[in-house]
């Protein structure tokens, strides 16, 4: 039900201060007690969802309905407190928004949360609210649950339903959420997942592949910090070999995605750009008019650069196989860095990140390693449908790294 | 010498509301009476120029000179009264400001007052100053002269000083201005092109040549209401000739000068785009993100394309000749027109406006026309410092259109 909203206390910029959208969640429910911050991507009845850009909000009416999966979040019983900054219209891993700032990462001072999903990482990093839903395209959890030290999940793509939300690119777009830890990270997961058995807690996988090539993309002292998560991820399956996922190259992977996403993104909002001529930062139009460019042999190439890893990687996670990679190639880089600096990594996060985005399978963030203090995260990644196997995983290895 | 500003009245949204800049007029100068406008792009002394964009404005330091073409008006008389709004960066030709909004065009209601020069325009129209200051590097006088009705002069590239003013692309940017009359116009362009001689009635051109495939570049209706004053200029003149500028076309006249502005432009601010990421409406940034992808081999080939051009229009303009053309395709289009809508109108007006770029001759538009109570104007064009002989016959023609 809608009442008016307690004022947030937000030292973090994580929550958009143009909305006052708040939904008491529903009493006696399971995950009543709790609060979330949702994404401004997420519809909320009666209000404009801001997409992290002022003329998307100027030219949008309020949404009639709230989105399915805020909807279900409340009826379980847990309060939404605010909406959370976004990079624009989602394009963007780093958190830096051009209009409206960038989200404090609470746990890598002076440097960026990561994004788009940069609001409700800082948020529930810095512990304003217990959990936040995010949305991944091309890593927009995975990324900012690596950088910020959160539990983070891009679930099965189409496992969580989209409706009420802001599309970037509806072959890629899924819907995650952080938290500081595994067990209310399990707990939204039951509900968010319409998982009926009552808790989460799968057969644990058979066998583990550590992806050599993904942790060839990232820093060698990323690989250090993470060795001793991947020791317990190995020990506690058992048997764990390590492969290269792609012979040819992890560089190889993303390009597929990013022309195939790319496509859907600029026929998502193609009209209202023609309408709007918006404001973006010169990154996001860039982003767009590259995408415009792309041709359908471009297309047609990378639907059969796609199928190959699909391929693959089905492969590689037969016999009820994990695999873990690096979440990102590096902690979170500084604030304020020149664009030209950010290309790299940006470029390879992306190997990373589209692993999980071509496949259509799930990846959990476990954000149990930090290197000189900053956090860094492994990454578990399953077949599409092993969300409540890598949930109740990322639990036993919690459990074992504390133990 | 600087004072306080008195306020201006500004109900055309022409003067930038977020600098004071006013500097009053020397007594007993030559101008001494006459208020100005300057677009903001022209430094004044203790104020951050602008341009059109906030984050330029955000990331540059007050000017420490003021302009040169500032400094001399001010000497001579004329008091500086506000700086005027402009397309971000000079790169636009509408005068729609995705910020700070577009100037009213107060001779076309609901019509754009045409770019880059639209707050300057639209405050001479309005009787809101005597004359203004624009610039003009792809026609960023001449198209909103002709919108709005004005007098307004592209001169020869060179002639006036580019000290203090910010730059689009150094090989096509000129200081060109606006005013209603032609005593006035003539009165400032005295002082600006450092006229010595007491006044500016130069030997009037010898012969005329009508550009029949400019024409062609125009709507009919327009060719139609700019047939009398074409008529006056011809019998003016006595010797006149219908000619093809282009044998092959002049539709492709114009993208020689679109690769190496465009490559220029490109030079002028990429470290500034690089560090600052700044938001643009979404066609500015489109604009560069062209340019930035032009290839040397592109820039080679517009170079010879280019000399073709000068080489030609050496030849048409040999032995004391004026060119006569549209200066625009049509009447200012409407305000909030898609993006698309737009796009054969501006590369129609670019064709008619490449001309002098190319040649850096000078151009002037004279407001002698109407299509259906819109102004549309007639432009004369001439071999490189040919300026004075222009306007010079742009009053003939004035006085004979009124005789």
């Amino acid at each position: 039900m809608t009442q008016p909203r307690p004022k947030i206390d937000d030292p973090l910029n994580a929550f958009c201060k143009d909305t006052d959208a708040y939904l008491e969640g529903a009493a006696d429910g399971p995950l009543s007690g709790l609060t979330f911050a949702a994404k401004d991507i997420f519809d909320v009845a009666g209000h404009v969802t801001g997409g992290g850009n002022p003329d998307w909000k100027a030219t949008h009416q309020p949404a009639g309905k709230t989105a399915w999966v805020v909807q279900v979040l409340v009826d379980a019983g847990a309060t939404m407190v605010g909406k959370t900054l976004t990079d624009e219209l989602t394009r963007g891993i780093f958190g830096e928004n051009a209009h409206y700032g960038t989200p404090v990462n609470p746990n890598a001072p002076g440097r960026v949360p990561g994004g788009s999903s940069s609001g409700s990482a800082s948020a529930v990093a810095g512990g304003l609210v217990d959990f936040a839903l995010g949305s991944d395209t091309g890593g927009s959890v995975r990324v900012p649950a690596s950088f910020c030290g959160l539990y983070g999940l891009r679930p099965t793509h189409g496992r969580i339903p989209l409706d009420g939300i802001l599309i970037q690119a509806p072959s890629y777009d899924t819907i995650g959420w952080f938290a500081r830890d595994p067990e209310t990270f399990a707990r939204v997961g039951q509900i968010l997942l319409q998982n009926s058995t009552g808790s989460i807690v799968p057969p644990r996988p058979r066998r583990l592949v550590i992806a050599q090539d993904a942790f060839e993309v990232a820093d060698k002292e990323v690989v250090d910090a993470l060795q001793p998560v991947v020791d317990v991820v190995a020990s506690l399956i058992g048997a764990s070999t390590t492969e290269r996922l792609s012979p040819a190259g992890l560089s190889g992977w993303p390009g597929q995605q990013q022309v195939l996403q790319g496509r859907e993104a600029w026929e998502t909002v193609r009209d209202w750009l023609d309408r709007t001529n918006p404001r973006f930062s010169f990154e996001v139009t860039e982003r767009y008019v590259t995408s415009r460019a792309i041709s359908d042999e471009e297309v047609q190439a990378a639907k059969t650069a796609k199928m190959e890893v699909v391929e693959r990687m089905k492969d590689v996670l037969s016999g009820d196989t994990v695999v873990c990679l690096p979440t990102t190639a590096s902690p979170a880089p500084p604030t304020g860095q020149r664009t030209s600096a950010r290309n790299g990594i940006r470029q390879r996060n992306s190997s990373l990140c589209c692993i999980a985005g071509t496949t259509g399978g799930p990846q959990i963030n476990l954000p149990l390693a930090q290197l000189d203090g900053l956090p860094v995260g492994l990454s578990l990644l399953g077949p599409p449908g092993s969300d409540e196997a890598l949930i109740g995983l990322a639990r036993e290895v919690a459990a074992a790294m504390q133990g």
